[in-house]
């Protein structure tokens, strides 16, 4: 991880809290990671999309955020590990395994680990933090809860679990609407609901409102903390797509406007200010008729650097925020 | 599998049961399984050796007795599979695993599969006839027990389990005894039970005769019917040496002679016939001096063939001992 930047002393002292789903939340959050040292900077991650499979307990936001902070993340897939091989999932299809969930062999290896830890009592906080220290990643990584929440999805073929909708029949349903199974037994974790208390400023990275963001918001005590800080977004939904997975189509689905102004409303009720992309500077009306602050740049992570360059902005923005509620 | 031969018209049509270890217990299965069609010869396989590592539940004896009857296994190793890699095992080492116990891709694959089975609540038979199916093979292939036995073994330092002084230690730790963790609630499966009760002859593969044959006879119910079967063991030390296993040394250690007479003695009261090979001829004598009947024959299985040419002596001799008993 570079150093930190010294145009940005100013925003390294306050304590930033990111929430996160999977590629789009892990790059920014892999932005916020090369500017602020890890006792600034706490990332939450999303647990909805967890599953249990071929035996093992899979969190892909958990282990997409690890891996891009670890910066040993497959570019090419936005999951999954670089220089990856599938030995063990091709043996499993020989074995009669319908291998529809891609692991690779260095995936399944942190899997096993993860199991074992699991089976030995540990919970997925404490596991996801001891996976994060051998990865060498020195961010704090939190798992939303303990407990599992599984994101269901209401399709006119009945309810599906999260992986068996978005990879197995790869969003093919229509999505008519989702439940959080096992949220009354769920509580965030402790140490999630900390980093929120001391939290100066709260960031919703540009991941999948619903199916991403949405679970975190759902436990009990989140929204009552990031009412009571500076909070932003940063829009998923960029020229009125979502840059990658089935955000724009469950827009769609649901009756709602697809675009950036469209993810602002959804918002509008939890956050002071909304992040847009260049291409959709012409919503910044639209944004600030909701009662949010807009602030305009480009928004598209194309590699390292470009993922620290929207961090810095956004953390400029938040700064502006804060200032704004009278630096609470 | 080859055609059964017209010379062993008569064995096949006997039923027999083979109880098998690792390695030798695996090779004599194979050569049986080249002469008896499924229905005539099931392989009772012992479980003691089975272990917890890496959350998954890992069989040494069955896996070994599995590939070898699909002609899968690793000829080198004694162990696992033939055209193995090790991405998952050498990346959970870059993890911080401690990777004593050798696990290759192919073999983890058939692990996770075994994983999901058990969590999804199929008892260990049930999951190794399923893998056995998936593996191609044919022949009923019965973990001795579905409750967890666990081979303990007593050294100077205390208890160890038994991969952990086999494997992890090597064998290093002298031998004071042992103990079968978890055998007060454990039975022999229903399978291994009816196999035995229906079995013309009984065959303990040249397998050790403490660790792997010792588990299964403990449990209750197999000793009686062993008891009421024309029963035959074949030797697994020849020229007072095992030609696998720590075998030898267990028998030194516990002041047991070392040599093919001295396992006729510790399975006097339980075999009718010895199988001895040539390079013990001279122990026939010995043999017969405990009432049991000896057969001298090469028993070193060098290749597949020399793995079938061993089960038509063992199937000729388990005859003549059934027709020495009265044909029972």
């Amino acid at each position: 991880m570079e150093v930190i930047s010294k145009q940005l002393s100013v925003s390294s002292e306050i304590k930033v809290v990111a929430l996160a789903g999977g590629v789009g939340g892990a790059k920014l959050a892999h932005g916020l990671a090369q500017l602020l040292p890890p006792e600034r900077l706490t990332i939450i991650v999303n647990t909805g999309d967890d599953f249990e499979h071929l035996g093992l307990t899979i969190c892909p936001d958990v282990d997409t955020v690890l891996y891009n902070l670890a910066e040993v993340n497959n570019p090419a897939f936005g999951w999954g590990r670089a220089d990856e091989t599938f030995h063990v999932l091709e043996e499993t299809k020989r074995l009669g395994h319908d291998a529809w969930f891609m692991l690779g062999d260095k995936d399944i290896a942190l899997h096993l680990l993860r199991r074992q830890m699991l089976d030995a009592g540990m919970t997925l906080t404490g596991v996801t933090l001891e996976l994060a220290r051998r990865l060498g990643v020195t961010h704090p990584v939190l798992p939303m809860s303990d407990q599992p929440v599984r994101t269901m999805i209401l399709t006119p073929e009945g309810e599906l679990p999260f992986q068996e909708y978005f990879v197995h029949r790869r969003t093919e349903p229509a999505m008519l609407g989702m439940r959080l199974a096992g949220l009354e037994e769920a509580r965030a974790s402790d140490a999630a609901l900390a980093a929120l208390d001391e939290a100066d400023a709260v960031v919703f990275c540009p991941s999948n409102p619903f199916v991403s963001i949405g679970p975190i918001l759902a436990l009990p005590g989140v929204r009552e903390r990031i009412a009571q800080t500076p909070t932003l977004a940063v829009s998923p939904i960029i020229g009125g797509r979502a840059l990658k997975g089935p955000a724009a189509k469950m827009m769609a689905e649901q009756g709602l406007e697809v675009s950036a102004a469209g993810v602002a409303r959804h918002y509008a009720c939890l956050v002071d200010g909304f992040v847009l992309d260049e291409a959709d500077a012409g919503l910044a009306d639209a944004v600030r008729a909701l009662g949010l602050t807009p602030f305009v740049t480009d928004s598209v992570m194309r590699d390292k650097a470009g993922r620290r360059r929207l961090a810095e902005k956004v953390l400029a923005f938040a700064l502006s925020l804060r200032e704004e509620r009278g630096g609470e």
